[in-house]
């Protein structure tokens, strides 16, 4: 079986899923939601992830049952008999005839799928990838994971344009936050550096196991605001996610990272988180 | 007949229809909208909400058939059988599985209802409303009309827990920019202020239907910058918007502007302004 759903516990196939127009997730983006990584049949970091989902909700005053939650995830993930998946939790604040105030006591929609894990291919990853910067339009709580997410994909799409993979949202004053789908780190002179949490990006879940694997490793990692321009004199610049993982980037606007490959410590962290999924150390 | 709708060209009630859950409208607020106002059996403003459609579509590269959603649109306000009514409208990317970038020729999703118009009781509109201002934290292109409304629906819910009908987005410098889902104007010393058109406030219909009706009665409007300070030193305050047309407001963030009534001024616009829309004056 593959590319299962589940919508407030109904199961079946995602072609055939549908939720109400006057769903509140569709009218207003009135929703929040969570990607995880199922390595061999588990949850990966999944109390990080329903931690950080518990945050969103919070933050935009939903009150969602994160038992019943837990309960459609495993059991999508049991009927979609995939042991190497991507599951996708989208939570809006429910069905009503629209209106931008919500009533009291709306009962929430939850939408779970389950796809297979499409891995980068070995030698993509090898090589590294290129990244455009676009200007930070976003609204200001990207620590909340809203599907309010039309600049994430315009700015992704012009980077698919430009033959890159992710575009990095830049400041005007050259403060680099992050990319439209991915957290950013930079090495320099074998110390890692990456924009502190904060209202202006995503607390990333593979962002912090990496920092914390890189501490684990030795490595000093400084969580503080980053400049474009330190991008360009790095040793290394690499990107992170759910299923980036960490990714080596070897260009930026079109100017080459140090000498245009993918740096030890990426190789290296990499490596070492890819263990760590392994053993189920999260 | 009532609350009908219609969805790429199928038609039937509001409370059945359905989207997709990969809609990228759903997933991603990847799309934009427009709310029509219909007096007599006719769209008013009609020209002016596709041109403004058109806009938002082209700012987020979006192809849709604009003449096959002229037909739905008015095939559903026919089979609606309502007169006086409101008319929403949303185009979304299309279908596709879930990922920022996306394919190209997807075939957009059009969803159009149809609701009775449910007009402000008199009373409240002599009286006038509260207003709060809350910080401008929304993306930078608010000039595009797209479904991206999570801040609006958080500020719209803060005003209405105050006791207040709007909210107003203020910059951190006092700039005001516009209300939740409204256009705001002040008035002072027999003149009109406004905000000017830009990335940073939707450009309404209604605004600029009241921009031109004001100037024929003889009213010098400036449309510039206004800062907050302004508003509480005016002589009048209101709101316009598709069906607010012209709101007094007699509060803001508690306190009383001028004298506490809905002044002159605004009485005698939504008066002109609804002579005209009884006109079919668009």
């Amino acid at each position: 079986m593959s590319a299962w759903c589940c919508v407030n516990g109904r199961y079946g196939p995602i072609d055939e899923a549908t939720v109400p127009i006057n769903d509140r997730g569709f009218l207003f983006g009135d929703s929040v939601y969570e990607v995880f990584h199922v390595h061999d049949g588990r949850l990966w970091a999944a109390e990080r992830h329903y931690r950080r989902l518990g945050r969103s909700l919070e933050a935009i005053g939903l009150n969602a049952d994160l038992e019943a939650i837990r309960g459609w995830v495993d059991e999508t993930l049991r009927q979609s008999r995939l042991a190497e998946a991507m599951v996708y939790l989208h939570v809006t604040r429910g069905v009503a005839p629209r209106n931008h105030a919500f009533p009291p006591d709306l009962k929430p929609t939850v939408v779970i799928t389950v796809r297979p894990l499409v891995a980068m291919p070995e030698a993509e990853r090898r090589r590294g990838v290129k990244a455009i910067t676009v200007p930070e339009v976003r609204w200001r709580r990207r620590d909340i994971k809203s599907t309010n997410l039309l600049p994430n994909v315009l700015a992704k799409q012009q980077a698919i344009r430009a033959g890159a993979y992710e575009a990095l949202f830049v400041e005007a004053d050259g403060t680099v936050n992050e990319g439209s789908s991915t957290n950013v780190f930079l090495v320099r002179d074998g110390a890692l550096h990456t924009p502190a949490k904060g209202p202006q990006i995503l607390p990333g879940i593979t962002r912090d196991l990496l920092v914390e694997t890189a501490r684990e490793q030795g490595y000093a990692v400084e969580e503080r605001t980053v400049k474009l321009s330190e991008l360009f004199e790095a040793d290394e610049v690499f990107l992170s996610g759910t299923t980036t993982e960490a990714l080596g980037v070897v260009e930026v606007d079109s100017r080459r990272i140090a000498d245009g490959q993918v740096g030890l410590v990426t190789r290296g962290l990499f490596e070492a988180y890819s263990e760590r999924v392994r053993q189920g150390r999260d």
